[in-house]
C-alpha cells in the first residue's frame, strides 16, 4: 500500500520487568520474547510493508541511543524525541502533524513498541484490511482483541454494527470505551462475548485524526501545528519543547476515541500481549514438558511452572526442586519472587533502593 | 610457646558450595563466613602465636597462587604443593618431614583450612593445652568436638579416661575411633555422652608422628623423608613426584591414628563446623529476625529462612515472598534450590554440565 506510513510509540519506561527491565532500558529495549528486541520484533513486523523513510520513531532523548542501535535501517532522522512525557494524546497528534508534513497525508498506523504479537501475517492482514478502509473512509480504527481470559488489566471495547471486507475480516462500529474493569464485570463481558480488548494499536488518515484533535484538543492540535513548520531546523528541538511542555497529560483514548464520533475497531486475527509482567510473557514462551518457561541459558531439574530469564548469555541460572517462582537474571541483580507475587516486586525496589 | 610450627593443610577441592566453590576456587579460598577467606581466618587464628617462617601451607600447583595472593605475610617458600592429591596420611607425614628439616622437632599443629571456628581465644587455648602436652609426653593429639546434634555426617571419637591441664581443659585418652555412623548410632552417641566429633585438627610433635608412620606406614615415611632430603635444591619438585605418586591413599586417621597406641584427643571449647554445606554455614552467619541468613548486597523482603550468597560486591540478590530457599549467586552463576534439597546440586552440575 502506497500510501502507508507507520509511527513507532517507544518512549515508555515501565520497571515491571525489574531487573531485565530498568528506568535506563525499559522493556521495548529487550529481547523478552526471542533473540530479536520488542522494538527490533515492532519494526520487523511491517518493514515488508512500508518504506523506512515513511517509518517515525516517537521515543525520548534518553533513549534515542537505544533506537538507533536497535534500528540500524531506519534514517537517523526519523527518531523523534519527546522533550517531556505528555501520554499518548501529545504523542498521537505529534505524530500526525509530522506524517502531514513529510509524507501528505497518509494513512498511519501507530504501533506500541512494547506488545508481542504473532503471527506477523495476520497482524499485516489486520493493518491492511484498516488501512485500506481508512483511507477510503474519513474513520478512526482502534485493534480490537477478543478476550480469552477475565483480565482486569485492560480497557474494553463494546462492538456495534459489523462490517466485512473482502476478505471476511470483522470491522465493528464502536458503542462504547470501558475502563479496565473489575473481576466480575471481566467477566460478563467475557462471558458475552460483544467485548474486545483495547491494544492501544490505531490506523487512521493523518488529516482526519488531526482533524479530531482539532475539535476535541484544540490547543494541542494548534501547538504541535506550529512546531512541525519548524521541523529540520535549527529552531525545532526548542519549538517542540516550547510547544509540548504546556500540553494537556491525556490519553488518545479519553482525549480523542473515546468522544469522536467515526471510530471504528478491526478485530486481530493475531495472538497479542501487551506483556505487562512476567506471568504475560510466559504465555509467548514456549515452556518444557514441566511448565518452565525460560528464556537464556538455564539449567533446569525436577522443577515446574517457574518462570527463568537470564538475559547475559555469558550467565546461567540454575533451578532445582522449586516451582511457581519467577527468577531473574539480569544487569548486576537478581530476583527470585514467586509468580503470585510479581506485582509486589515494583515496592521491593523502590523501598530498598535497588 | 617457642617450639611451635603450624601445617595448613589447603589442597581440597570440593564444590558443594556450587557456584560459589568452583574446581578452580574451592571453598577454603572463599569468604564463606565473613571477610576473610576460610584460609585467610586459619591463618589469623594461629598468627599471634607462630613466626609466619614456621608456618607451611600444604596445597596442589592450581591453587598455589591464591594462597600466595590470601596470605601475603607467609614466605612464598613455605607453600609447598603436593604433585597428586593422596589424602591425608601423605601430606600429613610431608608435614612432619619437613619440619623435621625445616625447624628441628617442632610441636606442630596440622590444621584445615576450610573449618568456621569462634571465638579464637579459645581455640588458642585449646592448642595451646594440647601443644604443651605433646611437648611433654610422646602422644599423638586430635581435637574431639562436643557433638550439638545427631550427625552422620562426622566421625566420632570414644572418649575413654580423662586428664585435666592446669586451666581445666579435659584431655582424653581414647577408647576408639568411629567412622560416620547411622542416624539412629548418632543419636546414641549424642545420649552416652561419651563420644566426640573428629575434627581432623591434629598436634604432635613432628618426630612422634613420624615415628608412629615409619611404624604403621612405612613406606610413605621413608619415600617422603628421603624426597625431604632435596627440600631447597632444585631436584625437589621431581624428587616430591617421584616419592608421592607411589604412595597409598589413606587419611591418617584409617593409617596412622586408629592403630597408633599414643593417641588422645582434646575437647575443643570452641564453636566449631566443618562447613560441609550451605545449611552448616547458615549456622554461621547471622540470621535476621525472619531467619534469613545472608552474605553479600541483598534485599529481602517478607521473606523467611532463606540463605542468600551474593560473592560479588558489585552485584544484588533481591529475594520477595519466599522461604527455605537456599539463592547463590557466584562467578556467572546462580542457583535456587531448597534447603533440604542442597545435597542434590552436586548432581544437577554435572548433569547438566555446569
Amino acid at each position: 500500500m502506497d500510501n502507508l506510513a507507520v509511527i513507532i510509540m517507544a518512549g515508555g519506561a515501565g520497571t515491571r520487568f525489574w531487573p531485565a527491565s530498568t528506568a535506563e532500558k525499559p522493556k521495548q529495549f529487550l529481547g523478552l520474547g526471542g533473540e530479536r528486541t520488542l522494538l527490533q520484533e515492532t519494526y520487523r513486523r511491517i518493514e515488508s510493508l512500508v518504506d523506512p523513510g515513511r517509518v517515525l520513531v516517537l521515543t525520548s532523548a534518553a533513549f534515542e541511543g537505544l533506537v538507533q542501535e536497535q534500528l540500524p535501517g531506519l534514517p537517523p532522522g526519523n527518531i523523534v524525541c519527546e522533550p517531556v512525557r505528555r501520554d499518548t494524546a501529545a504523542a498521537v497528534t505529534l505524530g500526525a502533524v509530522l506524517c502531514r508534513r513529510l509524507f501528505g497525508d497518509p494513512v498511519t498506523a501507530v504501533l506500541p513498541s512494547d506488545h508481542l504479537i504473532a503471527p506477523v501475517e495476520s497482524f499485516q492482514g489486520t493493518l491492511l484490511s484498516a488501512a485500506r478502509a481508512a483511507d477510503a473512509e474519513k474513520v478512526l480504527y482502534t485493534f480490537g482483541i477478543p478476550p480469552t481470559r477475565q483480565e482486569t488489566g485492560y480497557g474494553y471495547l463494546e462492538r456495534g454494527e459489523q462490517v466485512l471486507d473482502d476478505a471476511g475480516r470483522r470491522h465493528f462500529s464502536l458503542l462504547r470505551f470501558v475502563e479496565k474493569p473489575d473481576a466480575k464485570t471481566a467477566r460478563a463481558y467475557l462471558e458475552a462475548g460483544n467485548f474486545l480488548w483495547n491494544s492501544g494499536i490505531f490506523v487512521w488518515k493523518a488529516s482526519v485524526v488531526l482533524e479530531a484533535v482539532q475539535d476535541l484538543l484544540p490547543d494541542t492540535a494548534g501547538r504541535l501545528e506550529e512546531a512541525a513548520s519548524h521541523f529540520g531546523t535549527p529552531r525545532w528541538p526548542e519549538a517542540l519543547r516550547s510547544a509540548f511542555e504546556p500540553l494537556a497529560r491525556v490519553s488518545v483514548d479519553h482525549g480523542v476515541m473515546e468522544k469522536a464520533g467515526n471510530v471504528r475497531t478491526v478485530e486481530a486475527d493475531f495472538r497479542w500481549s501487551d506483556v505487562g509482567g512476567w506471568t504475560a510473557l510466559a504465555e509467548f514462551l514456549e515452556a518444557d514438558a514441566h511448565g518452565n518457561a525460560a528464556r537464556g541459558r538455564t539449567a533446569i531439574r525436577d522443577a515446574r511452572d517457574n518462570i527463568v530469564f537470564c538475559a547475559d548469555p555469558e550467565e546461567t541460572v540454575a533451578l532445582l526442586g522449586v516451582s511457581d517462582l519467577i527468577v531473574v537474571r539480569a544487569g548486576s541483580r537478581t530476583l527470585v519472587v514467586p509468580r503470585d507475587r510479581a506485582e509486589e516486586v515494583k515496592k521491593l525496589v523502590e523501598e530498598a533502593g535497588l
